[in-house]
């Protein structure tokens, strides 16, 4: 793309180019295995020891013989390594920035080797495309399910299982690190804890403070469960799970990572039962609770509600490893940085992201900042990604 | 104050004047008596009878012999109607809008009646203070708390028993309705229903149109209480009250309420315990956790749970009880209207509240839009209301 900006008349070309390059034998067909990466044991940043770790990964593209080439995707809170292609047949949902990484896309395929792990404590533990280590996971010295004896694991500590994978596959420094929310302070703290392996950084939709707010709002998100009777301290691999805390629990994750534009946009005021108006009716319920109600259902069926509050508890903490302080953490990142975020941000408020490009800068570390518009809030960084399709690929080139 | 405004040099003259009435004898001294209004019978909106309905009322200033100089304040979801005033000594907490009620304030107790009253469901049901009718009452048919068995009851039947009371000190009409968030809910439907009675509405941090945003909030708000196994459907009056699931109900609803800039100027990092690091022991927890634990729990020793749950189906069903749709509600509006409202409010979101008044000034109505600043989001309306002070003055003479 750098051709195509500086000298506008090799336009076409290029794209010729780049069309022969994608139908190509050489080009990824989006077809997507995963894989497990496995430790013998895994050392917290708190220094507990984890017996046998596994977590899952996926890559597209391939890695080169320099193995410089590696673009690493860190994922979201409710997120899986799954950022792109299908595992299957055609028609099979794609993986969540699909849009973005491809053949001839912005995170090229036919240039980058881009790989992607579900990280330790991952919420989607039941999902069989997700393969994690958590509280839910047999600990080998008990032959018992974790439950909340489980060591509490920080995002650094996410990091540190992604720094065995990379060099488990000869990979000692980064193209770039990527990530959306949850995935974004991975890349904060990748860029701070490796400033020498990481050679550009796009933090999506996060801050690189963990500051007040967002500690509040991950305390609200875990509650429920713990208010679910099922919960049981922890204690409910043997029993019925905390279903009905959990669904709670993920219900207020969708509306905060959401925006009143979306609510207002996408539903009414349709009743559940059109012969039950709840103004006269305590049990009757609007179309858009239901709604709401089913997708936490829906997401539910595959997560843990243990990992939830594991990940809560990562999340609130992130950052706080380096130095005496949160801008010291950050004031360590040298590598050029692109934040993309969302002006209708309700979890990462966008003075937050602004306040941590400016803290980043201090020390003279280039930082691009660009919104990303949508009626989604947070998420407009997950679901509306491509409209930085252009300033990705100038960005990595 | 229309002299002021109009005439500047007899400002200090009508000062003098002021200054006088309010020292007199007839000046109101800001001591409040609560008192109490019963009605045999009430039937709501949704054709159900309530024997034995009383709420308590308190007011400010006299009202004059033509009963033409009542202001009747309407209160928030988490209020009372302790407006202004204190109930005894000196140094006691005053009511949440003293800053603009009493004598030469805008709402100037030397010259208008000012009249506020619990509502039906009042959520500080267990408040001595509070007299309010809802499912923590007794059901004089059975001897027995109402329970989920009381009827339904929406904001326009809080109108309803607001206009009785009204009415049984003879007052036909008001010089004004106000009120903040669930206030300006009951100011609305005032002035729809009866757009005879009311000579001029100020609605305060408040929509008219319960959009699908609201509806879901509201709903996360009621879903702790339904989770916590002592709610037990609601009948829990003669066994353990679900005070967990209130608390972390009052918790959401203070977040809510609240917003980023809040909570980030008001708190910091810090640990509950300055020995348990939340990043290597899963139960210890940062302070502004406790800090909201604690504000719910003290907001939880006078609410009712069930009466939480009353409240969320009376605003989710707002103003569905006029013609076909919100917006023949709204039209109905005659009397000219300030909507004071927060740009940063969370919940009712300033695009809403901008909406509603393009929707009462289509047919001619004035509607006069003011913000309200400061770093509390949705209760700017409600701590920093004196900014408004001028405002008010202009508008009420």
């Amino acid at each position: 793309m750098a051709l195509i900006q500086r000298h506008p008349l090799l336009t076409s070309a290029f794209i010729s180019i780049g069309l022969i390059a994608s139908s190509s034998l050489m080009a990824w067909d989006g077809l997507v295995e995963k894989q497990t990466f496995e430790l013998e044991n895994f050392t917290t940043q708190g220094g507990e020891t984890i017996p046998e770790v596994s977590v899952g990964w996926e890559a597209y593209g391939e890695l080169n013989e320099a193995r410089d080439n590696a673009i690493l995707i860190t994922h979201f809170f409710s997120g899986t390594s799954h950022a792109a292609g299908r595992y299957g047949t055609e028609g099979e949902p794609t993986g969540y920035w699909d849009a973005i990484i491809g053949p001839g896309k912005p995170l090229d395929t036919d240039e980058y080797y881009i790989i992607a792990s579900d990280t330790l404590v991952n919420l989607n533990a039941h999902d069989p495309n997700v393969t994690t280590t958590g509280p839910a996971s047999i600990n080998p010295e008990t032959g018992e399910p974790w439950g909340m004896d489980f060591p509490v694991v920080t995002i650094r500590d996410f990091v540190e299982v992604q720094r065995e994978l990379l060099e488990s596959q000869g990979i000692e420094s980064l193209h770039a690190v990527m990530g959306a929310s949850m995935g974004a302070l991975q890349a904060f703290e990748w860029a701070s804890a490796y400033p020498d392996r990481v050679e550009r950084l796009i933090p999506v939709i996060g801050g690189g403070v963990a500051d007040p707010w967002l500690l509040a709002t991950l305390s609200a998100w875990g509650a429920p469960i713990r208010l679910d009777a099922n919960w049981n301290e922890g204690d409910y691999y043997d029993g019925e799970p905390p279903t009905d805390g959990l669904k709670e629990a993920l219900k207020l994750v969708t509306l905060n990572a959401n925006h009143w534009e979306w609510a207002n946009d996408t539903f009414n005021r349709d009743w559940v039962d059109e012969d039950r108006d709840p103004a006269k009716d305590i049990n009757a319920r609007y179309a858009i609770e239901q709604t709401l109600d089913d997708i936490a259902a829906a997401r539910a069926e595959t997560s843990d509600a243990n990992h939830l509050l594991y990940l809560v508890q990562a999340n609130q903490a992130f950052m706080t490893g380096h130095g005496d302080s949160l801008e010291e953490g950050l004031a360590a990142i040298d590598a050029p940085t692109l934040m993309l975020y969302s002006e209708s941000d309700l979890v990462f408020a966008p003075e937050g992201v602004r306040h941590t490009a400016e803290l980043i800068e201090a020390d003279g570390t280039e930082v691009t900042l660009e919104t990303l518009e949508g009626d989604r809030g947070h998420l407009n960084g997950v679901l509306f990604i491509d409209q930085a399709s252009d300033t990705l690929r100038a960005f990595l080139e």
